[in-house]
């Protein structure tokens, strides 16, 4: 695998994203998980929804970052989180931007900058689209629950899961999930 | 099923789009093929990367369109082309806009506008929304027959797949992905 | 698509049955549901095995009605409850009509009549199939519910899936199958 | 396992014939294969359609036939071709008719016989029946096939796949499928 | 089929074992269950994990028994347990002793005779190879049972699930997991 | 996650490994391709039955080091081989020794070496397992291709997928495998 050459090479790779499962799901016993894919497509939707509210908040800036976050699993499949428990500091990183780069490679510089903005994780919309990554996933899966997938439950235990990043928006919203799923 | 009351009703009802598979690919003896969540997210990629290289474009008006465009698959879920033939006019429409207007009621009458934008198709943005549409489609229809599946071939045979909506560069990636597949 | 030209046609076209999902089941979290023609086929089998029972049934009217009576399906695919919400009133129908009669075009006029009586719903072979319709659904409903699929339980708290049409021993099942779930 | 002892335990037990793949079709590589629901719907539904055509067949008798012939796979699973090869003679034949009598013991001796009926073969109904599981197999192999899955080709090469049980109308559907199919 | 001629053909037969559901659960409600190669991997971990601290057991020996003791089904399915009942006495044992040696031709008769030691389950590696086929089967039914499949509760109530075969690791563990489950 | 605490967290964590697709053949179009367990029984199978031709291999050495060969993807999923190239030096090795270390706690540290072992691919044993890794990928290969999955096509001209590790029973095979497959 090498950089892609043209726009119609990226185009097509990037099709392959919907093969990647989210592997922590599969792991918790969901079968037919939510692909990467899936995973974007909700991220960008719950950035350009709450964004709406967020007057600090350059939203078509924030949906560049949205488009980008996971597209380096395309290379790299989407590892779990106990994978980084094992690889050394910086290496996913190190893999990601490396993998970015080739596959955004016909894109404009300023295009693949923004994966790095994503990881870097200061400016207000890498925060805006961090914190609706972590949504996203509780939101599905409260859904897996309501539909019988007990082996999700776990995900409710851990306080990382419900990251604000300082948006009060954010934190309502899981406020509300929270609710709804013990009310 | 009513109007989505709250936002987190919405957000959660959103996450469903994963469960509808796109129909015409299925009746082609796809197994597993791609849902409409993943559609979506592959229109919004090319809406993105494309509408960086055409000027007359406003990229997040465009962003916002393609977000909604097929959103209304997720109370009339994905009527296979054949469907419209037997439909009277304009009901698939007025399904569609109904739909909508409660899937979207917590948004501002703003968003919900966008997905009349799109069926109008006459905006600048609206139309690059709709070539990415079916640019998407050929892309996904490539992949699947480069892995075997010859039952999507039939794509490949109906002009109406293949709009340029009046972008050159829509044409000429047109033109590339034919000029793979044969060459 | 056009009207069958010959009964290879049909008979071909009939095989693709399989590939289309109920889609409330899908919604309600059931991963591989039921296809349209697994709900067919049990349908069909409780006309036969209940009809036996009813003497003022014609049991071989009746199973021509099951063997027919979401065939449209295969051109329109399975609308989901929510979509007759925002369809115009007899668009449905009228589509369906429409579609039956190009699917069975090679066979006689008799046989494409079935769909039409079963829609009307007044013969005593079409109310049967129409009861038995719902018993199914329900039948499924209790298996996907009884092998953790918590997804489906709302179908219990709808009325209107529980219609006997006039037949006491439907009746006398649903109450029963009521009895075994909260048993 | 036991004899259903009332009509409701039947009526749930059936619903399982949709988790019964059929094995022919998995070993030869078909992902998600035709349930042995989904063929027992298309063989009766053959019967159904050719039988108007065939004066000497009573289609409401040839229609029950069809209804039971597959049903004890309920409980000995698709055997493969090949396990017949290798189980003592008549084995199979006994296995599946008390399968059949505790399956559908809630019901008429008259409704259990049809089964044996087909094992022997003779009737003309239940010949008709026979033809059409061929039939049927066949009709499938050429979706699959048209559809890429190249594993299901050997099914052209076994003679055996294409018998008429002495109805014209079979052969000449046989021989037009294999026109198709060259054609 | 025949037995196979060469080693090639025997390596590419085995391949299809994957394909081949396990049909316990696959009734049971799992989606997407255990294959036969999976559970044939895990009894061959088990053995090798247990063998390790039961010093009267011959490692390589039971390794041996392990990898051969569902091979039959390649070729036979995975028969349900209920399709025993209905089978003449010894009539599966027949059936799976030719499939074994058919499949295993190519091998030299030591191999193909490890089958038969399974079978007559008296050699202390027989014994343990035994032990472990079921202790799998219960540890994948927790694994399902806690990711909320709930059909697969009824395979704890079955004695005949929790066999010790005389080593009292076994014994030790099936109590250990009995009281994981209760917790 | 942590390291193993007792026998019995090990054996239930090790169910898992059916979960984690070959992500290689996921992002060829293979849909439901091999799980990680099933190609670890492969690999495992295949030892076994090259080893008895092979004086100089200690059999039971061989099988040992196959069970655990791919098993720190139970914590590190399969990482497609593009992710390699984006790692630091060392840093898959790094995880993967980590990983076994954590998941195998509970075991005696012989058999925790095995992995080491293999890593290092000196032995004689350690080179029969690559060898086998290697050449169950072609194997399966083979079969995706006769099944119709035409994106397996690029494995055959992959040079370092046919590797003998200097035994000339492996070489035989790769060599009739090719032959077979253009022959």
């Amino acid at each position: 695998m090498k950089p892609n050459s043209d726009l119609l090479d990226l185009l097509l790779e990037v099709q392959l994203l919907d093969r990647i499962p989210r592997v922590g799901y599969l792991l918790s016993g969901v079968s037919d998980p939510e692909s990467v894919s899936e995973h974007t497509w909700h991220v960008a939707f719950l950035v350009w929804v709450l964004g709406e509210s967020i007057p600090e908040v350059d939203r078509l800036h924030s949906l560049e970052i949205a488009m980008v976050h996971d597209l380096a699993e395309l290379r790299t499949g989407d590892l779990p989180r106990t994978a980084s428990r094992y690889l050394p500091d910086e290496a996913k990183e190190t893999a990601e931007a490396a993998a970015i780069e080739e596959i955004l490679a016909p894109l404009p510089a300023r295009m693949r900058r923004l994966w790095k903005e994503y990881q870097v994780g200061e400016s207000t919309e890498a925060r805006l689209v961090k914190a609706c990554d972590k949504l996203q996933m509780m939101l599905k899966v409260q859904l897996y629950e309501s539909q019988g997938n007990d082996g999700v439950r776990r995900f409710w235990d851990n306080p990382e899961n419900f990251p604000d990043f300082g948006f009060p928006l954010i934190e309502r919203l899981f406020t509300e999930l929270r609710q709804r799923r013990t009310g």
